[in-house]
């Protein structure tokens, strides 16, 4: 069971956890939904049997998690918590471990090969004339294409998400850049050295693939392209 | 730029907001790290020019996030986000709209269709074995295996994302499992009448896949099997 590693015994809950999980359980047994108000803290701490002090605490975090807001002459209400935003802040600290890192890279590849069908159910006449300007340009300002340039990978592969028409989607892989770059700055030695067995597949070929391809030559295309990424993947040793 | 859709303004900031900012700046300039100790309370306070009210709402959040914690004898020390516990704790509270829940449940079947490569670079003969015994209990249960079980649905492909060897991935799945019994709940009239025009593909056909087939045809049986999920996310309508 190591995915649950840092819920805590239930034995360790402060009295503030247990007022943060009571009020949870409140707004989910009364079936409270997005813009209703909820009670004061004097009433949760009466209810409960606690001090203001420790509602306000529990309060604070539930804010913190985007789940409450302020609203003026309305008091407390329930807001719908904006995921992203919370993954962000933690990402923006720098704090996440070299582990937390390889899966974050690894899920960056799983994403690209997964979204093929609704690249294909979604795509639009403007978004492919898009996608051949970024690749135009790319080919007109780098000679050698095989050259791994960040700035057009994310230019290319941003405009991707952005067509998967997954709103969460295309958040995500914008916080996820740092972490792309933290693994271009840090190329390995062998990285270099290592020779490609298989055609190298560019941006070009995987837009010509969305013009005229299938969800599934897709795949096989964006799989070789990301060869070089799948290759640092599958061979480092993970905890 | 929608997904940058709740970001506040700098000038809607609160005094906490900004105080919170700073702090984080503080952490990323001094290239502190995990487990180290930060200042006190008070210190901040001088520091920054504000209460001590404001700088203790603000510590407070960070500890939310599980950025900051308290150790005896340590005071206040840096520690990693458990990214994926802050999401579980918004899923938690069933205040997630509409089109968010569309997007993770999309986010799955890009993972169930990504995570091929992975999966054949790391897989063992026991989880081999394992999935084995899970579809032939699945084979002696069910009569009709075309029928749609939830439970061998979460017990087969559990153990997939248990295979890809990514820790992050896999809670990321068992948090995703309430919104998934939501869309099975939520069956739409027309599920039933749909006729699939591909042979469907069973949990044992993957199975052999991915034993005896490539990361190619393990995408291409998935893709299959996942056939009714996709035929219900590519037709539905989004904002």
């Amino acid at each position: 069971m190591k995915y649950l590693k840092k819920i805590k015994p239930l034995k360790n809950l402060s009295l503030v956890d247990k007022v943060e999980i009571r009020i949870i359980e409140f707004l989910k047994e009364n079936n409270l939904k997005v813009g209703d108000s909820i009670p004061k803290e004097l009433e949760f701490a009466e209810a409960l049997g606690v001090s203001r002090t420790v509602v306000r605490e529990a309060i604070l975090r539930l804010r913190t998690l985007g789940i409450i807001e302020s609203k003026k002459h309305k008091g407390m209400v329930l807001t719908e918590p904006d995921i992203i935003l919370n993954i962000e802040k933690a990402l923006d600290t720098k704090l996440i471990g070299e582990e937390m890192l390889k899966d974050i890279f690894e899920l960056r590849l799983i994403l690209e090969m997964g979204m093929a069908d609704l690249l294909f159910a979604r795509k639009t006449a403007e978004d492919l004339i898009e996608l051949d300007k970024i690749v135009k340009k790319e080919e007109k300002d780098l000679f050698d294409s095989t050259i791994f340039s960040l700035e057009y990978e994310i230019r290319f592969h941003g405009k991707l998400y952005e067509m998967s028409g997954n709103n969460t989607l295309q958040r995500f892989q914008n916080l996820l850049l740092p972490v792309f770059q933290y693994y271009h700055d840090k190329k390995l030695p062998t990285d270099e050295k290592f020779e490609y067995s298989q055609k190298f597949v560019s941006h070009r070929d995987i837009l010509n693939h969305l013009v005229n391809g299938s969800p599934e030559s897709f795949r096989n295309a964006m799989r070789q392209h990301l060869e070089p990424h799948f290759d640092r993947v599958l061979n480092w040793i993970k905890a």
